[in-house]
């Protein structure tokens, strides 16, 4: 059998992170421990945005009040989009379109909940810095939350932040076999990563972290969730 | 370095696909040449619907007129959501939201356009059972193709039909490490391994199908995309 083209690899162990802590950190002993993948140069590190935030303390707690939920998806949200009892589509003030701010109720203390990260393409160049510093490696970071889609039932992981790799490889001008221009042409590599790293995730619990081994080289470039992905409201055709 | 939890292999060698193709034959034979990595039980295997559809002869000719292209979007389109010069974003008749009605004018003959398959679960039913009787293998198919996405910029690939794989995970009633019930809950798996696909056929050129070796085994069920993931018209917020 040949090698695989593209690797997965889970980031067992990291146990539960709390705010202060250093995820380069446990990400490197865990990726490094005896039995672990390793960090290598041109990996991608995908992280859940669930242990960014808790590591830089975006966690707050919920009032008492029965809207104690609402008045914080509204607190974190540029423009509410839609309302269907207690479901909000907002645009948060990142800019991400997503159901209730991103804001998360799972795997939390009772009373709490976990915000998204204030700037998550930061998040990722810090981390992606520290783990540099610490292992002397040359890699790209995704940070991955799961959002709903417009027109089709189900979640995905998309990325809110990356350092590192590109958000969107542009095909544009690029020619298909037969010498034509193709068309659909900017690819959205990074949510794509951020995809794959969630059908590993989800097959355990408690895995923080994915290692993505033999991505293309040449999408090791810097990039930004903020600056590449997020559509401006005036460039959409529905909101 | 242990065995990556999962692992992604081109199909390579497969060659330009035509009308009547076997497309299980040719999978088959590429996949499992001197160097290629077989196709074991519990593989799953996606594959581009240009290369399905090349196969079922969803191939048209387009007149010379200059709206040649918008009628056809149009006859294979149960309505149009919205018109920004050439680029509509129509419900197909197969009921997905895209650009276009997945029309592709790339790597086809000029002059020449080509149609999604007109059932594309139905075509993974098909390649998944001549894949059974030639291989004796158990498997997964899931068929992809390239969409927008509402509120964020680029393009990935999702999934447009499927057989022996679960459309959506149902974790509704799990509880999360805390014991609390988990809120988003309901995982479009095949589109995420669409996407992990489109991460190794995006590397090369002439990549139109890969193996993805370690999916979850409980995964490995009937699905269907039209059945599990396609939206109604009246259960979206923004139609």
């Amino acid at each position: 059998m040949p090698d695989a083209d593209l690797a997965i690899y889970a980031v067992r162990g990291v146990g539960e992170v709390t705010a202060g802590a250093n995820l380069a950190d446990l990400l490197a002993e865990a990726a490094t421990a005896s039995g672990g993948p390793g960090i290598l140069d041109g990996d991608v590190i995908v992280v859940t945005s669930k242990v960014v935030s808790k590591a830089e303390g975006q966690v707050v707690a919920l009032d008492d009040a029965p809207d104690a939920k609402v008045r914080l998806v509204e607190s974190q949200s540029a423009r509410i989009l839609r309302r269907r009892g207690d479901l909000l589509i907002t645009e948060t003030t990142h800019g991400f379109v997503c159901a209730n701010a991103g804001i998360d109720l799972s795997n939390i203390d009772e009373g709490m909940a976990v915000l998204l990260p204030e700037d998550s393409d930061r998040s990722a160049r810090r981390l992606r810095a520290d783990l540099r510093r610490r292992l002397g490696v040359e890699i790209g970071i995704v940070i991955s939350d799961t959002f709903g889609r417009t027109w089709r039932n189900g979640v995905t992981d998309v990325a809110i932040g990356c350092a590192g790799v590109a958000g969107i490889i542009d095909l544009r001008g690029t020619l298909d076999a037969g010498g034509r221009l193709l068309e659909a042409t900017e690819v959205c590599v990074v949510d794509e990563l951020a995809a794959a790293g969630e059908l590993v995730m989800r097959k355990a619990t408690g895995i923080p972290a994915v290692i993505i081994r033999g991505v293309a080289s040449e999408w090791l470039r810097d990039g930004s969730v903020r600056d590449e992905i997020v559509r401006a409201p005036g460039q959409d055709l529905f909101r």
